[in-house]
Formats: structure tokens, C-alpha cells, sequence
């Protein structure tokens, strides 16, 4: 029986549509059995002829029905199995996160920090060049030129990265630039050294490319280099500039050997220069980049730090070897990253903003970290022990105590404070010290950092 | 000896830094030597001794030198290797991209049909509520929330698609969704059937992924079912709603028999929704995720088509027993699509733009492509046959001439106007059609059809 409600919103087409689908899916109209004609139907039931036509159409072009010369369409045989029957889905919204009072992540921004007016000034401009000029294409699968050319500026200007742009690649997050370089990595070399402790991030990245890990201890002044070179590496991770999470420098004499090793033994080393823009009271080391003459160095970076981690946008510097490798993996591949988002930064860095902006941060995150280390001390005295300070966007704190961190860090987040342990980021999260905490800065406002403090020890006193 | 030009524009401390490592390295001060006293120096140079103390502090953090109780600073041994001397490095710009008169690429859009204006106001909007309300955050590794409802809604809307907004993951792109599940699938699950001819760039994400590559031939009624049941599949990767390239639409029967296999063999069919949006003369077909009572469908879809590849933005549906395995591989990831470019799109969703936009669009290109079909007809009469017609955005023509497709691509180069072969879309080329070119239309603007076509004409002859 085929109803036609004439008052609908639904077009009469596609009631006609749903109507037939429903008796071919019931067997009222059987294999091989012929539709009505369309004047018939239009007749009968006192719609247009062209609604008819639509809705056989429809049912021909899905293969529901074929067309046959002289006989008109013919039902075909189709499997009785899953037709839904119509029913309403009523589609959930997502849970709201839960509320913190005070989060002591080390990633996330101050919002009152990201530059919205100059970000909004480079939106716009974006805009408007891009309607007039080009058209919104398919990007190039290294990112845009633009960018590309302003990163390798800003590169060598501040940590005398030694590139073209043709060399480097636009990501989408530094996971994303360490997930490149283990597919192309991947065939052939795959035996890859990491600090210890490092970044729990890009350790999954490589375990989930099964790379055979080799953990490398950190002392005072960086990786371990003996320890490293007693190892058949592959690949070197490092973080020189600021190791994560101790703070480490790695130091002058061995980022030197480093490279020589690398020269000799053809490894690879991944630079991740992270941090490296925010170093309070000296200068950034030089980068491990621009000390090498044999191209033995991938330097990656991310404007996560420097800017936003909403910006989502980081970088590889590749050396002149590795192009073809990247291409062959990647030449079909479009990029990842908006060409919109990438001219938008790009504009952003050509007008100074994002240099402007990086000042900015280096002098507000510095009084923020001095601030909580002095709140830190006034705090808890003697009870804990201060390292990793003099850089980033957190603190690392010894604290003197029989009680496990889990238990510390549960009692506070039953109070709407959350804290980070250090363990995740050690390979054999036994052999980490025995109560170390990550006190990240940049989300608490600096007036809260002394009640938020006293409020901790009660808690866990 | 040490050089302090006052005049400069380099601060004193900087140029007494680079003296010293420079000293450092040619020997001057070797290893184990003291550095002179800072009153010392300061006098001996006339500079402040805050500058003199910044330089070594500088030195000390690198590890050219470490303070040594009650005798001042001490040089470390250094390795000889390879310190940059200091040179200008001259970052050029990349080559601009040589120019075309004409691209018959069918990925690209018209650039008049982005909707500018709307997307700026969902721009400027949603950096006015993010600084109002919220912070920039490290963004959820499956995507906002926003946008995940906002997709959920809009797929139940306009393709039955049954799902919540917690099996909804963002991507930077169709290949982005297939690499996240090759990566998903890759520790078990290798064996993976693709039609044949199908697109080059996801058959490129699983071969990189060392997939088991099985090539399904198309009908014209979508894939081969019964070559399909015949193999043993852990995944299929199809186009149902418009077989790229060839158009196909995937009949019921076969989408009915799909799912049955699939439910009975325990694969996962990888639904690519390709073009669902622009079918012209007809609705598309349901989706094959709408009939699936079984959750054997990952649906996925992209905004490249229905709004622009400059976003980047697509999307997973994931079965929930696929849920698990995402979140164990991604876990520790963060997303790779910018929260802020995301919570723009939501805004431009929730209004209404997007739909809208596609309403504008599939008349805009309906036209452009009956434009082309006819242009062509009479243009090139019975040397040509056309298929494809009728949907997405490009035809397919079959050239009636000896003459290999690569010389007609060629010749048409020479002048200026880009041509397209389908053979990189077969597994084996040599199996494709003799002369087949992949016409594609949105670039190109409609006055142009007749005179590049007979300019091509004239070319060829």
C-alpha cells in the first residue's frame, strides 16, 4: 500500500521512494515482477508524472530495479539480510570534562598569553589575499612555500639552523614530525636511542612503529654518551637544549661527540630543539644543527611552546639525504596540515608578531616560574628539592616523604588539583626517583600559586 | 684576544661569549686552564662585570666551562670536531610552480566558490568566544567535541549514518583517516581489498603500511561481490556511493551482500563516502553504514569536496568494538587538527553554512559538468565516449585513437593545459583502458569548456 501525504515536508518523490524500497523489502514487489507504469501510478495515486520518474530513478540508480526496453522497470533479486527499519536516533552530546580548580600540566597555555589580536589581524589579512589572488588548492604535501621560507628564516636567525625550505616539511604536532620520520625510517633502520627519562609521546610513537628501543640514561649534562655509543643505533632522540623533563643542557663537549659518532657510525640524530625559545637567564646552546658539517642531524621543532599548542603546526628540517627517502614515502600523500592555517602563520611571522610574542612569553614565564619555585620553598622549606628550573614551563620537585606520589597526587585531585608524576616518562617507571612531581606553570594564574601551595600541604599533611 | 666592538649592535656579553668559545675551541684556552678573574676582565676590556659574569654563566650552561669552588672558572676538554666558523647563509625562495593555462585536475575547487565571507564570520566568532570563555588547550587526540556533534547530527541527517559523537574521530584529511586505521588494524589484520581501479593515494597508505594488497575488479554496479567473497579479507576499502573513478554506484543487492559477508567473515569494511554529497539527477544511495545492523562499517568522509581541501578536515566513525584498539594505539597523541580551525568549522556547520554551501555547490557543479559533457559532445562527436556523468566532479572519456593517452597528455602539456590519465588508479596499468582520460571540471571556468576543447583538438591533430 503506498500513502502519499501531500502535507508533508518530505517531497512527494521521496515519499514514493521510501514507500517502494519498503514493499521490495518486503516481497510485495518480488523479484522480476514489473513496477507499475508510471502514468498508472501518477494517476492513482494524483501526483506528478515527473514525481513518479524521480523515484524509479532513484530506485534504478541503487540497483533496487533495471530498466528493460519496452517493459519498463523490473525489480531485481535482493537479499532479504539488515534493512533498518525507520526509527529516530537521538544523537548525545559529549560529556563535559571534568572541573578542575587548578591544573599543573606543564603543555597547556595560559589563554590570557595567545596573541588573539595579532592572530586575528593575520586571519584576516589571509583571507582576504587568498580571495583575491588563489585559489583554496590542494596543498603542496611539504606545507606552503611561505611558511616553509619564513621557518627557515627564523631558524637560522635564532638557533643558526643552517636549511633551505626545501628542506623543511610542515606537521601537524611534533608527534606528527617523529611519525614521518619513523615511516621512512621504517624499512630498514630500526633500532632507535632515547633518553631516559624522555617523552612518553614519542616513546609510543616509535613502540607503535616497533622500533627496538635503547634507552639512554640522563646525567647532569645530558645523555649519557658513552652509554650511547656503546649501542648499534639506528636513530638518536634527544632533547639538547632542554631535556625533558630534568632541564638538562646538553653540554658543548657532547653534542661534538655526539656528531662525531653520528658522522662515523651513519646514524641519525633527531634534535628536538624543545624549549629552546624559553631559556630565562642565558641564551639557548647552540643548536646540535647548526654545529654539524655532515648532515648527520634532523632538526625538528613545534610551535606548541612558543605560541600555542592550538596552532597545531611544527616542523622537520630534513638533510639533503633524506629528501628522496621522504619523497618516495610521501609523494602521494597530500598535506596534513590547512594551507589556510600555514599562510595565516606564516603571515604572523613575516609581521614580527610571533617573535614579538615569544618576548613576551620569555618575560612573563620567567616571573611565573620564579614565582612558584620562591612559593615553592616558602611553602614546604626544606620538605622538597627544586631542579630543572632556568627553563620551560615547569618545575621539577624532590619531595621528602614516605608516602607514595600516587597517593599525593590522589588526595589533591580529590580536591580539584592536578599534579603529574614523573614515571610515565621512565622506560621502567621503577627506577624513577622516588617522589618527584612535574610542576607545570602556564594555566595557574600567579596569584594563586601560594594558596594554591598551602592548600597542597594541608591536604597532605 | 678579545675584541669588544661598544658600537655594535650585538650585545657586549654575546661578542665576549663568542670570543671566549672561540678562543675555547682554537686552543687559546686549553683544557684545564682558568678563565680570568671577572673584576679582571671587566677592567681589562672597560665592560661592566654583569656583562662578563652573563658570558660565563653562558659558557657554563653549555659546558665550556664548569665553576670550580674558590678558583673561578675552569675550561673543559672540548673535541676538535667540527665548530661552524661563522659565515651568511642565504635562504632563497622556492621555485614558483610552473604556469598553467588550464588543469583538468578534479580534486582542486573553484576558487569563487569558497564561501568566504561565511567562514570569516565563523572565524572572527569563534576567536571571540575562545578568548572569552576558555583556554587554548591541548586539544582532545579524537577532536573537539563541538565538531564530533556536530558531524554525528549532520551524517544522521543527510546519510542515515547511526552514530554518536564518541565514535566520531577528527583527521587532516582522508589519508589521515586511512593511515589512522592501517595503523589500527596493522598488528593482525594485513590483508586488505581494495577495488581496482581505485584511488592511487590510499593505495599508497596501505602499501607504505606493508599491507596484502588484494585488487577487486569494478562492474558496473560497483565491485566484483562474488571476486570479493572469494578472498580472504580482514578489511575492504570501498566507494560505494560513487566508485572512484569510475562512478559506479554500488547496487543494494551487493551493499545487502556486503554486509553478510562481512557479519559472517569478521572483516571490517572501510566505507569511503567519496562524493556523496554532489550526485546531481538523483539522491545518493543510503550508505552502506545505514544498513549495517552488524558494526562491520568504518565510515569515513572529508570536507574536501563538499567545502574545500584547504580545510583539511575529515572523519572516522569507528564500530564501537573498534574503540578500544583506537584508544590504546592514540592514547598518549594528541590530535593533529587544530582545535581552533575545528571549532570553526562547528560554527560554520551550526549555522547552516555547510549545508548551504553544498546546496550552492551541487547546482554550481551540475551545471559545470553538463556545460563540459556537452562542450565535449560537440567538440570531439563520435571520437569519444563519456562516462562517470551525473555526479562528483569530473568525467571520464574514452578517446577513439591510436595514439597512446601519454602523447595526447604530452602534447597538451606543451601548451599549457594539464591532462589527466586513469592509469595510476589501476594496480597494474597496463590493464587499463587504452585511452581513457579523467576530465576533471571545477577549476576550469565555464566559458572556457568549448575553446580549450578545441584548442585540444587542434592539438592532437
Amino acid at each position: 500500500m503506498i500513502y502519499i501525504d501531500k502535507s508533508s515536508a518530505v517531497p512527494i518523490y521521496e515519499q514514493l521512494y521510501y514507500s517502494l524500497t519498503n514493499a521490495i523489502h518486503s516481497g510485495s514487489f518480488a523479484p522480476g515482477s514489473k513496477l507499475p507504469a508510471t502514468r498508472y501510478l501518477s494517476d492513482e495515486l494524483a501526483i506528478s508524472r515527473n514525481s513518479v520518474n524521480r523515484a524509479y530513478h532513484q530506485l534504478e540508480i541503487e540497483g533496487y530495479v533495471y530498466a528493460k526496453a519496452g517493459s519498463g522497470f523490473i525489480v531485481n533479486e535482493i537479499p532479504s539480510v539488515g534493512y533498518n527499519d525507520e526509527f529516530t536516533h537521538i544523537i548525545h552530546t559529549l560529556p563535559a570534562a571534568p572541573a578542575l580548580r587548578y591544573d599543573f600540566d606543564y603543555g597547556n597555555i595560559d589563554n590570557l598569553t595567545f596573541p588573539y589580536k595579532q592572530w586575528r589581524k593575520s586571519v584576516n589579512r589571509t583571507l582576504d589575499s587568498v580571495e583575491t589572488c588563489r585559489s583554496i588548492l590542494y596543498p603542496d604535501y611539504m606545507g606552503e612555500a611561505a611558511l616553509r621560507e619564513e621557518i627557515a628564516r627564523y631558524l637560522y636567525r635564532s638557533r643558526s639552523v643552517i636549511c633551505n625550505p626545501e628542506q623543511v616539511v610542515i606537521t601537524c604536532g611534533h608527534q606528527h614530525s617523529v611519525e614521518i620520520l619513523a615511516n621512512i625510517f621504517e624499512s630498514s633502520q630500526k633500532r632507535c636511542g632515547m633518553e631516559d627519562p624522555g617523552y612518553d609521546g614519542i616513546r609510543s610513537v616509535f613502540c607503535n612503529h616497533h622500533y627496538q628501543m635503547h634507552y639512554i640514561p640522563v646525567e647532569n649534562d645530558g645523555l649519557d654518551i658513552s652509554e650511547t655509543m656503546s649501542r648499534p643505533l639506528d636513530l638518536l632522540y634527544v632533547t639538547p637544549s632542554h631535556q625533558f623533563p630534568t632541564g638538562a643542557v646538553l653540554s658543548i663537549s657532547k653534542r661534538i661527540s655526539l656528531l662525531e659518532w653520528a658522522h662515523n657510525t651513519g646514524a641519525y640524530i633527531i634534535e628536538d630543539d624543545y624549549d629552546s625559545e624559553l631559556r630565562y637567564y642565558t641564551n639557548p646552546a647552540p643548536s646540535l644543527q647548526s654545529l654539524d658539517h655532515n648532515e648527520r642531524v634532523i632538526y625538528t621543532g613545534t610551535f606548541s611552546k612558543a605560541l600555542s599548542p592550538a596552532i597545531r603546526i611544527a616542523y622537520i628540517v630534513l638533510p639533503h639525504a633524506l629528501l628522496p627517502r621522504y619523497h618516495e614515502y610521501y609523494h602521494l600523500y597530500g598535506s596534513q596540515v590547512s594551507p589556510l592555517h600555514q599562510l595565516v602563520l606564516a603571515d604572523f611571522m613575516a609581521n614580527g608578531s610571533f617573535e614579538r610574542n615569544i618576548n613576551r612569553l620569555r618575560t612573563l614565564y620567567r616571573k611565573k616560574q620564579d614565582l612558584l619555585k620562591t612559593a615553592m620553598n616558602e611553602v614546604f622549606g626544606d620538605q622538597i628539592t627544586i631542579s630543572g628550573d632556568g627553563a620551560g614551563l615547569h618545575l621539577l620537585v624532590n619531595i621528602d616523604t614516605s608516602t607514595p606520589p600516587e597517593i599525593l597526587i590522589e588526595k589533591a585531585s580529590s580536591c580539584g588539583i592536578k599534579l603529574y608524576s614523573v614515571k610515565p616518562y621512565y622506560a621502567n617507571p621503577s627506577t624513577a626517583p622516588k617522589c618527584q612531581l612535574q610542576f607545570g606553570f602556564p594555566t595557574i594564574a600567579m596569584d594563586d600559586y601560594r594558596p594554591v601551595l598551602m592548600e597542597l600541604k594541608k591536604i597532605w599533611e
